[in-house]
């Protein structure tokens, strides 16, 4: 077992992370899709229907969460990001609109960065923490969390555990995610915009979480999962990641952390170095 | 367990449908595919095999279902849709020649939805709900199925329960469906037009929609599972179909009802209040 | 059970057939393919170890098996043809160039099909039988099939029991194919030309013929599958098509033969109606 | 159980092979890539994290890996090479570039080749094979192979056992590769470049590769594993692999050797006659 101060004794951290995207990613992929409603509903289903079932299931867990929400859908579900808070879980930014910001110029990752924060600032939702739309981050972005006052990324994929960031406007924690770990991989289908092909069963999905919870209680990691509500928001599929907190919970191992803490205890700890942000590599 | 009327005091409600597209998706694709002889043969498998051995199941096992067919299919198969009827099911608005509402303009969706509503009263079939092609549903879809004075529509997805959609033509209900309630993900594939990658087994898919049964059983939903005659009437498909519903008829609190039945029961609970149609999200 | 006389008083019947591509379908998508020597050798596996591999399990097995050879295979590799015969197999017409006739004008298609003919005869293999490159046939596919003499054809799927097909040019028996029982969809995949997704595992594609042959037991049915030796050929997965063998023999009530058997007992089958060919439907 | 030498009495001899690809295979898809953070930081993974944790797993089994690492790599990451070899594994010829010989010219391929040897011998590393990158090897590949001194190439499917492959530079040992044996097609997901569809369970590869080991200890095969860190280095996969070499240990008839040993071993095995390399196939 690890004796990094950031695990707090831990085999494992686990950090629960629902993006909620609602229409966003669709509506990039093509603003045209406003007129399908069918998709609409689709997307409309995870801030509507999916988001009180998961709070209400965290409540009954006793988990703590980190709801990664764009600025776009705080500022058209006013009462949304509001709601997180009050049930005791973090808000945190993830982009305006929903665009990578590897599809932007840096201006537009810019203003569409502080756009977002504004929607939270006026609405009293403080902010310490980011994930990149389609976790698509590039060089640019760590050192703008970091302008910004906020703790913490989590869209980068260097290491399974937290490291350290030092960019030109200070330092932040990183707190990586995987592919493995989203539910996008597993359950996302749409025809248009196309997402997806097959559709997993939950107990594929649980079996596919449990396997990598187990990796990571040998390792000594931060198991950052990510779920979207309009996915993980049904109903058996909601009933695999319960069994899964579950699991993790009988193990007695594993703790569950907002993805602040997990950033305050990282940037605390010692033995996690400070890392430069790499050159990008110069090819071939 | 939900005391909502629409529930009739079980844990869930199943409907089970059969969208019976025979070779209509695929001329849909492509006029041209009309020439490729394995693939129309692909197709009719679905009302020449498929169908009656379903209604023979249906019988066996005593359930009721909902067979939606587009209107060019009953048109050429005319005694397709009285055999159904004659064995106690439904059956519904399936479009005229399965094309997706959103792929239409206004004019063009009217008129094959009137044609289809023809097709159906020249052979004496009465209609009361409609499912889109595709489930390609549009802003003006509900409307459309007010309008003809229809009792619901199902092809949305903002629930996992049957909910109201006021329109300026009279109120409908809605009988959510779902990527992951829907065959056509698990089993179809053809190379030409490009459908599906790889195919998966019956105990694959036995596994999901019981997981899906078990989440609506706790959270009172409507079990809306849609099948294909082409894809779930093979052989080793249809015992697995089979299985579900026994395994759903030994829980005892799941009532199988047609959709018909579930719309007027939901149209009679005050406890599902009519939603009126949001404006289209406008972005970003 | 069914009283069919061509099942024999059997569950079901089994036919187990080889398409032995080799190196033809990637090079009809692509003749420039010839100098990807990876993928020649990938190709290359199915006849030079797959094929003697099969035919020793399948005298271990004792059970007739089916191999359908493009003629421009058989003629490359000389022996390969009459070393199946030899064995007590057939050998059946799967075209010249492995090019689907739904890509092919009729003389084109007329010609390949001849070609295929003229190898197989100066080889002295008798054909009685013929499946279309990709399952791609077309309208006048199966009078083709009539006019050269064969008796049946085995790439069609309007049933899953055999049907009999009426040609201006005489009576033929269809032995219908499925994509649920071809280890194509399961198992293929080459990044040049792109050809499958994720691979399956020979556990899952056991699980999903072993289902099949349940519900073909059930209901009376044909089981053709077909597998590819560059594919099935593979240690792992030729021990679990063994496993599936075994698993059919057991129960007692499944019969193994080739097709050229199954056609004839078809044909003589008073209860197999035959079938006009329907006309190209009309759409919309 | 086969006689053969080259198994040493073993019922099949497993290699172990890791290609430390990094950000290599990303930018030769698109060198833009290098801006994409996130993209970069998940392929970094591999040699920073993944590598590591390799190394400490084969030092707890006792097992032998060999490691192809492009040119590129080790020249980006000087002590790499090294530190891998310095643990008693082989480290071998993964290309420069990382790109696929298909897709060069006859001198770019040469040039490349060339220049990941420059590398290993400024860096001390001692080379005996080469594998191609994307396995893309063409006609002139292996004689390229010979060329350089090298003993063998395992880019090649056209056996499942060690084979030799005359060349006019003399002769090699091919080790064959599969695409049943890499852990690519069923872990590696990108959106951009888009790699991958769903990303399946470790259990699900632990029985792929389970069922494959059985299957070549039955015909005495080389089971030629290939894994990238960046995929099974994460910590549930990494478990997985553990397994699945102490399952092979569990047997008592399985050698792990590194891949010069086979070579070696085959390419004094009389029973593996030389194969001269087929000309090109002339289609059709």
């Amino acid at each position: 077992m690890s004796t990094d101060s950031w695990l707090g004794g831990a085999a494992a951290v686990a950090t629960l992370t629902f993006d909620v995207d609602a229409e966003s990613p669709v509506l990039a992929a093509g603003a045209h899709y406003a007129g399908h409603l069918m998709t609409m509903s689709h997307q409309s289903y995870g801030p509507d229907v999916g988001v009180p079932r998961i709070l209400d299931m965290l409540d009954e867990l006793g988990v703590p969460a980190t709801f990664f929400v764009p600025g776009w859908v705080a500022r058209h579900r006013p009462g949304l990001a509001a709601s997180i808070v009050e049930r005791g879980h973090e808000v945190a930014h993830h982009s305006y609109a929903h665009r990578a910001p590897t599809s932007m110029s840096d201006q537009e990752e810019r203003d569409d960065f502080a756009r977002a924060m504004d929607v939270f600032a006026a609405q009293g939702i403080e902010i310490q923490g980011h994930r990149a739309a389609l976790w698509g981050a590039r060089w640019q972005t760590p050192e703008l969390v970091a302008e910004h006052g906020l703790r913490y990324d989590s869209s980068l994929m260097a290491d399974d555990r937290p490291y350290r960031i030092a960019t030109a406007r200070g330092e932040i924690a990183e707190l990586p995610v995987h592919w493995s770990l989203d539910d996008w991989e597993q359950y996302a289908f749409l025809p248009e915009p196309a997402i997806g092909t097959v559709i997993e069963s939950p107990a594929k999905v649980l079996e596919l979480w449990c396997a990598e919870l187990d990796g990571m209680r040998h390792y000594g990691c931060l198991f950052n999962l990510c779920c979207h509500p309009f996915l993980s928001g049904r109903p058996g599929r909601l009933l695999a990641l319960r069994r899964l907190v579950e699991h993790a919970l009988e193990y007695g191992d594993v703790t569950f952390l907002r993805c602040r803490d997990v950033a305050a205890a990282a940037l605390a700890d010692p033995a996690l170095t400070a890392r430069a942000l790499p050159e990008p590599p110069v090819y071939p």
